[in-house]
């Protein structure tokens, strides 16, 4: 494909989450620029119906074509368990269901995977149908945690409240002797280090970001994607569907040390 | 007005909150017929902004009205903040604020009271300014708790988990010497237990129920409301505006001892 290609990258989620994803983005495209798109008046999918998560998902993904967008990076697990990767004439779309199979899979000694999500991707099922397809031998064990996007988004991200709760989700699956644990919602490594505390270093921590950033460095070297070679510094625009002041309050923390150029409310 | 009128009351939040509101409401008014609509698919409204949250109430007011319902209860104290009692056309349209308001002050034997809400509603001030119109003597100490309503959702209603929040939350407010409290959300009553054991039983607490039963009994009185005399049993509906089994387990929990008669799906 192109040699060069000054387009942005969209990344989406329904809220702050998919922030870490594009923080990691940030980090290893320095010469990038990323269009970010929260769906802040209807978060969070996480709780939210298949069908319902599909129509809000396809709206963005519609948003984002007519914003002229060179990829598309669904950074939402929820969303990702419901929407398939595919292209649109030459537009790839990203999940972070397969990058984080594979990196879970790239990293279990014992093929004993842990997954934590929202109820709505538990439900779907999505790694655990993703995981078996790349290795049928692996074990699978996953947990809901309502819980953790309310925690993450209020910002206790080093309490003992938050440690309390992480112990009593992760108990199950310390009892099933995971090797390997899949943060499977992206603002689940906002609580990283309250989940790194229980899980102790003999359990492989994977994240969306970490997954998917591999991924698109592999496109761009088999040429799928052109790099941005225009000279002109990067730009990292933040759009959401709700104004809030906590957003970009939060924004600015989880970002850090990438900067958004601007923030601005949208319809979709 | 009517002498008789067999026509539902309708009642409305973002989700299974309203529902503590619905029950009380059934529980006192065993011959009325409700309607309850939940708007799960954009649930919760307490971290939107007063715009949408404007939006999405005007349409689930709309939806109501051309079901034909008596009366229309806010049960939701976000957007009750946001949405002012009104009548159209004949049609009286209620929010929890006033009522709570109104019933703490009665209860308050110091005029020191507490509120407890989501973000959205202690940013709107609704509770603090309709107290102080009511008597501008009295002092408000609010605290925005935006742990609560998952952990409602989750059922960690006796939870040693929940204690600790809620001991986290409320104790800026006992420093305060608070003497009265409005649960001013319509899932805190879920907490309720976890709540009293916190501020004990020196401190009085006010739930939307309770306080807007009151109301519509003084108006069922005054004949501004018509009762339902038609000799048919009364029916329950309860429409959601996305699908969840995780919803009507809840809600049949909730609603203890009352019962639905239909679960429903809308588009509002």
């Amino acid at each position: 494909m192109a040699d060069q290609d000054s387009r942005p990258i969209g990344v989406f989620d329904s809220g702050i989450g998919g922030l870490t994803v594009l923080k990691e983005l940030a980090l290893q495209f320095p010469h990038e620029s990323f269009l970010y798109v929260g769906d802040t008046a209807r978060l969070p999918y996480g709780s939210k119906s298949p069908q319902t998560i599909r129509k809000y998902s396809e709206q963005i993904i519609q948003f984002l074509e007519k914003q002229n967008v060179k990829a598309i990076v669904i950074a939402c697990n929820t969303a990702s368990s419901q929407v398939p990767e595919r292209e649109i004439d030459g537009l790839p779309i990203y999940n972070v269901i397969e990058p984080g199979s594979q990196r879970a899979l790239e990293l279990s000694s014992g093929k004993r995977i842990g997954v934590l999500a929202t109820r709505a991707t538990v439900n779907s099922q999505a790694y655990t149908h993703k995981i078996h397809a790349l290795d049928p031998q692996a074990q699978v064990f996953d947990q809901a945690c309502p819980l953790f996007v309310p925690l993450a988004e209020e910002g206790w991200d080093a309490d003992p409240v938050t440690n309390l709760i992480v112990f009593r989700y992760l108990s199950p699956l310390l009892q099933n002797h995971i090797d390997t644990l899949i943060l499977g919602c992206t603002h689940y490594p906002i609580l990283k280090n309250s989940i790194a505390r229980v899980t102790g270093s003999s359990i492989e921590l994977v994240d969306s970001g970490e997954a998917i950033a591999q991924w698109l460095s592999r496109d761009f070297k088999s040429g799928r994607l052109g790099p941005n070679k225009s000279g002109e510094p990067r730009r990292i625009d933040i759009m959401t569907t709700d104004s809030s002041a906590h957003f970009t309050e939060m924004a600015q923390r989880i970002l850090k040390p990438a900067k958004a150029d601007q923030y601005a409310v949208v319809d979709v």
